[in-house]
């Protein structure tokens, strides 16, 4: 039974527009870059503050000692950091007092011109009278001033990338005032300075950097301080900073043509329109493009009272999490530095202590720490990420949020929090992302010798990170070279403009691959993926010559032998060697499957948990493998049978090439049946191999796909030597490569296509499975369960004709044999006219495999091979949300994938649905799949683990 | 409002299926060829006739001078023979009595492994009794033998193409009554050796020619005739024929192995099984697949008692049509044989004299045919096709149907029907093939020269019927030189293996285009038939050798300027010169449309029909055009608006090209928007005259489409030269088209990504666009219509981001020019994806143009310039019912249309809808694209009369 189909993916499917509707309204393709746009704009048009309220929406929440508006189930409304200051408050934890603006303010202000809500100004005046009661303290008292800091706040964190504003409400009066009240003047005039310069560059557009790369404030600081022959900030006095304020209004007038605002309050009204405004400067836009964080989120703003880390020995600030973000391992973990301000601890001039510390120095606030984070922990029932200051002994919480980790602290933490009973199985699988499992699995460079190498100068360039984990090895430049080193033992990496199915024992051979051209579902990326190689791809930068065997990068030339290492994982490209390691869990796991035992304390983990995800999962979850090594390695990652096996790629085998060349030279179908007769041996014990490595497993086999072009080699010496291997002439060897030669070869001679104009090689295909399923049924007393999927089928006839040629030679074949095999026969679904039309094709297909790599090349009209030269500059527009090579487009191909679905399970309601694309190895794409009531996905061997969780994840979704 | 959408396309998208269910079962994919296969078959299984008819359903029609079981109306069910002699029976005319095996007998006997319904046989014994009693002979009777002949008889007629066998009942016994009965015992031998070999060949399978390409029978005949000293059958003697007729019962036993069959029952049953085989022979199946004809329809089967128009000198037969078959001119018209049978008259050994020739020699003969032709033809309410037989005196009607006319009689009958109020204007519109238009469109050969040809053997090959019409010249091998000659007054063909744009220029010049690659739908065809011109494509057997400027074909060598013709209206390639004339009709269209009077009696029925066309049709039809002397033609054609203008046409034109190519060179956006300043005013320029040759017609103008490397030179040669012009290196020219050159390039950079990668080419095109519809508005006091229109959109966010070009450049313009134009910015439906999203797109677009070319190849997955390698394949096993670039496919293609025509309307009320596809002048999907709602279609030129034809006929069809 289909799960919920219709309900979740069409509103799967309308949930896009709608967010694309929001983000269109707010974005402006325009020359000028969106940041230096909306900051002029928004300091044009600050808050009104005179206008009442009338509107029946709340747009302003107040926190603070005796409580909050708001909690943390509000992140929607009150971003993350105003959400969580609100419910520490109704926790009663020591939080300054402040206010939040609501990310409904962010989208009023941006879909109304840059303007706010009616009565908003009120709101914050009245706002603002709260936070003077709550501090004893006056905004803009010369005497006794209250100081707040103005902070974006996101639904998700996106650390870094909005503008915040600190010790706001400081003028040439209130300076005074507070260097009385702290008692402190260097400390007031370091804040004032401090100030002058943030608000100069974050609300009033003063560049952060000249045309020398350097911002004016600093090098005016540099000047003073040179002036003053001194070398540390802190060894400037009172007086130095007094003069310094002063340089840096006269800079902020200069550059900005307007007088550094005195008013406090017209200080304030800049600061939030600047932090609204930096939701959409650039690098803002550029990580919630690379995070799929939609444009129409907005940021909140919150307005908290200034408390002071930095007012003496008794003050301070530090950071903290409740467990080892980076193992998992559950010990209280984080730094301080006393007399400091949090931007202090970042800057790194002054190295600050372990959290642990405290315990000595000062062992009630270590006690209230440990007191606080274990009630948060135990609240938000996560790891925490805490940051807090100490004003003078009286410890105050700023910020908590859960805290980023490691994949491996994922799986640990998850686990973890099981055993202590905090959360529940189902939680544990929802808290990981899928893709996090990565880490756990690849092989990794050693993170010392990394940083040693960057600091050399080594990292020369980086491309696309295609193939995650790590490699070093000697450049080759193609197969035949990396297979001939690899040989000798050598660690080879294969450098090529772009590779095609002729280099697949390369690519076998080599650590990893680096290529030039192609994205990140390139042949080379494909195959490195299933491989499990490291691959980078896509480095334009990259001129390779294969001529000279060389390639130069940046004005460095490298000639074959040499060194280069390759992050798959980050996509850079480092010169000479690195040392790397696989990674502990795969090891395990691999091991495990062999029947031996092993693993650590993450191995423990996540095998724990990929327990209970499949124990939760609907979804079976298969693999594309062609060679029985690939087989064993995806069992023991728990494949559950093969999605795809691609015969091609063992047509390359040795011995293989060239009976296939004989074959696609034949000029007759006699002699096409001689070359046949050749390969058939061959194949059969291809696939004798699977069956053995899978057993009882379902094995889905594609019959013959890529254009034939593709096994002919294509130099003019290559041909020659061919010519000379078949004694045929290498004119007729070269005409044939002509006449094979396509315009479009991806909408041309291919899959079923050669099988209905050669139906003698599907013939032999065929008769190579069934003779090997029949040799290991009888030799292992396993029962090989094939099932044979024609490609490219787009018409009921075409899959009528080759189904029929499939059954013929079962027949025969199991009459020689003398014994039955069960087996399916089905097809990929990967052009929109089987899709349409999976109502009729499902009366001749047992089961339907969505090809959704090339269902997204037709659908879309574009080549994943030559993509790149537009898909750069559509991401950047942001006209495409995800890659669809990577995550399926559900208004499109998602469509196209339900059409199908409901008509062929109306047509055969027994059909078996799957995927094969590379998309059976994405979450959200798994998702997907699970509403639409496949009965499995198929990716490559080392996606499995990501494809069960995801998988599990998907299952749970759909019970909320 | 939408035309009955829904129902009828949904109609149309299930009416295919089930059409090819039938057809599947009865087709074997085999090696051996269905026509011997099914022959054999038949003969294994003939009728039995011993069991009693149990079904309900009738299978048998009986017809004779008492009348008839069947009628006209039951052509279906009797095939169009067994109908139409139903009616004349009905009709109280002479027919030989007979009965009818209908086709459900043929789908049965096909879908019961070759065996025939239960109680058939008595049903055939029954009938033969009535028969007997008719004719007052009885079957096998040695003293008075009835002789029957056994006809196959489709629903539609296919001449020639399935089997027949006459004089069936005689034996070595019957053939002595019949000599007796005759009174001439030379013409029952006669009769009895033509019945054998006839037989032998139809039922038996003895092949009609040995290895020597000569049927046993006729060498026979020849070895006979020379033993006699005599050249001529007819000098034969009984005696003679008495021989012959013991050899060829010889020769039927040493090939068939079986002795010929004295049993007259048993004769029968042998000969209706053959007739039904016949329906699957070679000839038949590629008969059927040429004319659209479903595999499923099958023959019925007709007995008729055999009359002789052998007799003697008051016997005869002949053939007549009640108007002239070629120019429609209403006259009786024909010719007969006195002393003959219908084979005589075909063999050409006699001449058959005029039919007119009866009124002198047996008047009361000529006033019954008279009579009787008057009568049918007023019967049928049209022009009928008569076979008639004279024995001793006694005048028979042995066929009457429906004649085939040419293109020109059938516009003239249909007119002249209309004046004699035998039909109406709906019914004369009905009446014509929309095709059949085309005759009197092209240019012809002149028939008598052309017979010449084909007699001195001047016929060399022949390829696609891509471009109809006839042209002569010398034979060019590139552009350059097509021009150059052109220029100098010549003729010229310009043969290539492939056309592409670089070759407009060159195709414009020629005369004909002859190619070696491509079919229907190839760039040559598809230009070709915009531009009017001859072009026979795809002559597989054409070696093209651009650097020896020769070609040759069937090792025949042809250089450079020497004469060759193309009839591209047959697809027929000949040596040397043939003199071609422009059609009449298109003549006095052209100059009528410039003011002028004139054409002959054709061209005023055509005048008149068109404009009942026009009154009828709701769907308005544009032209597809980019040149103001194509406008103009297409204008004069009745073309009410330009559905597709393309703008890289103009890109080749002189001086034009240079600037384009220095766009595509320059490396920055601004050395792009220096060159694209260049090419500002030239394409304005282009734009001017295409508005003034519209008028306030609107003009659908496509934005740069095609990928850049189309306009970059490609021969080493090429770019040195461009390099020299451009002072650039002429390694950087070939970086860049090496960078430019894609995999799958139908897939790559092209379309509105060039428009969103480059906003400035989209930008001076539109700014072209307005600037000249302000000036031709300022001079010529007409408005242009501009309708801008972006292709090849996934994304609405694409679409977006252009249309917001479009709309700011044109608003900069109205400034400028200080004069605001009517327009509307859309979008091309051509990737499945734009269709499945067509509910967004619409938000952005005020009208969709169906891309239907572009369209077909995404949603098959199939290039149409790679197509030629499978596609005969797949038309042989009848994979592929019609070619989906000519018609558009319904099940897929056309259901993304549906989707997307509802969903645009639903989301767009007022969204105007329209095709630009090739498939914008086929007569079926014109069929389709007004049950689809469309408001247009448009088509190349010269295909104008064709669709204002069918959109007439699609508006009646809706109607009843």
């Amino acid at each position: 039974m289909a799960r919920s189909k219709t309900s979740t993916a069409s509103s799967a499917a309308q949930a896009r527009p709608s967010k694309t509707t929001g983000r269109s309204k707010k974005k402006t393709p325009s020359k000028k870059p969106a940041a230096s746009k909306s900051k002029r704009a928004a300091s044009a048009s600050p808050v009104s503050m005179t206008e009442p309220s009338r509107g029946s929406r709340r747009y302003l929440f107040n926190f603070g000692a005796d409580g909050a508006d708001g909690d943390r189930e509000m992140k929607n409304l009150l971003g993350g950091k105003g959400a969580n200051l609100a419910e520490m408050c109704n926790l009663g934890l020591p939080v300054p007092p402040g206010f939040t603006l609501s990310t409904e303010v962010c989208r009023y202000y941006y879909d109304h011109g840059l303007s706010y809500p009616r009565g908003l100004g009120k709101d914050v005046l009245a706002a603002m009278k709260r936070l003077e009661t709550a501090m004893q303290k006056k905004f803009g008292d010369p005497d006794n001033p209250l100081l707040v800091s103005v902070r974006s706040g996101a639904r998700v964190s996106m650390p870094g990338m909005m503008d915040t504003v600190l010790n706001l409400g400081l003028n040439d009066e209130t300076v005074e005032g507070l260097a009385r009240s702290a008692g402190n003047e260097r400390f007031a005039w370091d804040a004032y300075r401090r100030f002058v310069q943030m608000y100069s560059e974050v609300v009033m557009g003063v560049g952060a950097e000249d045309e020398h790369g350097q911002s004016p404030f600093s090098l005016a600081l540099e000047e003073l301080k040179e002036k003053r022959a001194v070398s540390l900030d802190i060894d400037l006095d009172a007086d130095d900073l007094k003069g310094l304020v002063q340089t840096f209004k006269a800079i902020a007038l200069r550059v900005a043509l307007r007088s550094f605002p005195e008013d406090p309050m017209e200080q304030l009204r800049g600061a939030i329109s600047a932090v609204f405004g930096s939701w959409n400067n650039e690098r803002a836009i550029l990580y919630r493009s690379m995070n799929d964080i939609p444009s129409d989120w907005g940021t909140a703003v919150s307005v908290v009272a200034m408390v002071f880390g930095n007012l003496g020995t008794t003050s301070g600030t530090g950071v903290a999490f409740t467990r080892d973000p980076a193992s998992g391992e559950k010990r209280f973990y984080g730094e301080y530095l006393m007399n400091a301000q949090g931007e202090d601890v970042v800057a790194g001039l002054r190295t600050p202590e372990p959290i642990e510390r405290l315990k000595e120095t000062s062992p009630k606030l270590w006690r209230e720490l440990q007191r606080i984070q274990k009630l948060l922990e135990n609240h938000y029932r996560d790891m925490q990420d805490l940051e807090f200051t100490i004003e003078n002994g009286k410890l105050y919480m700023l910020q908590c949020r859960t805290g980023k980790r490691t994949g491996f602290a994922a799986v640990r933490i998850a686990c973890d929090l099981v055993r202590e009973r905090k959360i529940s199985r189902d939680e544990a699988l929802m808290r990981i992302d899928p893709e996090a499992l990565n880490q756990l699995l690849q092989p990794v460079f050693d993170p010392a010798e990394l940083e040693r190498a960057k600091a050399a100068g080594r990292l020369l360039t980086s491309g696309l990170n295609a193939g995650p984990g790590a490699a070093s090895g000697h450049v080759t430049f193609n197969a035949a070279e990396a297979v001939r080193r690899a040989g000798e033992g050598q660690k080879v990496l294969l450098v090529r403009i772009e590779t095609s199915p002729e280099d697949i024992e390369g690519m076998q051979a080599a650590e990893g691959i680096l290529t030039a051209r192609g994205g990140m579902t390139s042949h080379a990326a494909l195959v490195a993926r299933q491989m499990g190689k490291v691959c980078v791809a896509g480095v334009a930068d990259l001129e390779i010559n294969y001529k000279a065997s060389s390639l130069q990068v940046h004005g460095r030339r490298f000639g074959e032998g040499e060194f280069l290492s390759l992050d798959g994982t980050t996509g850079e490209v480092f010169e000479g060697q690195i040392s790397t390691a696989p990674s502990e869990v795969m090891q395990a796991m691999f091991h495990e499957g062999k029947g031996a035992r092993g693993g650590g304390q993450i191995y423990a983990s996540f095998k724990r948990l990929m327990g209970w995800a499949d124990e939760v999962r609907q979804l079976r979850v298969r693999t594309n493998a062609d060679q029985p090594d690939q087989c064993e390695l995806a069992v023991a990652f728990g494949a559950e049978g093969i999605g795809l096996c691609r015969t091609e790629h063992m047509f390359f085998g040795e011995n293989k090439i060239e009976a296939v060349r004989e074959m696609i030279l034949a000029e007759s179908s006699e002699a096409r049946e001689l070359a046949l007769a050749k390969l058939l041996p061959l194949q059969r014990a291809d696939f004798e191999g699977i069956f053995r490595a899978m057993g009882e497993r379902p094995v889905t086999i594609r019959t013959l796909d890529p254009p034939l072009h593709e096994f002919l080699p294509h130099s003019p010496a290559a041909i020659r030597a061919l010519a000379k291997d078949l004694g045929l002439p290498a004119k007729r060897i070269a005409q044939k490569v002509e006449q094979l030669t396509e315009l479009n070869p991806m909408l041309g001679h291919r899959g079923c296509r050669l099988g209905i104009t050669y139906p003698e090689i599907t013939r032999m295909q065929v008769r190579a499975i069934f003779q090997a399923a029949c040799r290991v049924a009888r030799t292992s007393k396993k029962m090989p369960r094939p099932e044979i999927m024609i490609p490219l089928i787009a018409t009921r006839e075409e899959l009528q004709l080759q189904v029929r040629i499939v059954r013929e030679v079962a027949e025969e074949v199991f009459e020689e044999e003398g014994r039955r095999i069960k087996y399916l026969v089905g097809t990929m679904i990967e052009l929109p006219r089987a899709a349409l039309t999976a109502g009729e094709i499902a009366k001749e297909a047992e089961f339907f495999s969505f090809g959704t790599n090339d269902l997204t090349q037709t659908t879309f009209g574009i080549s994943r091979d030559d993509a790149g030269k537009f898909i750069p500059a559509y991401r950047k527009l942001d006209i495409l949300p995800d890659d669809p090579f990577s995550s399926i487009d559900l208004p499109g191909v998602g469509k196209l994938m339900q059409i199908a679905s409901m008509d062929g399970k109306a047509a055969r309601p027994d059909l078996k649905l799957g995927i094969c694309g590379e998309h059976g190895g994405e979450p959200k794409s798994i998702r997907f799949c699970h509403e639409l009531g496949l009965a499995y996905v198929s990716c490559s061997p080392y996606r499995i683990p990501i494809a069960r969780l995801a998988a599990a994840q998907a299952a749970i979704r759909a019970r909320l």
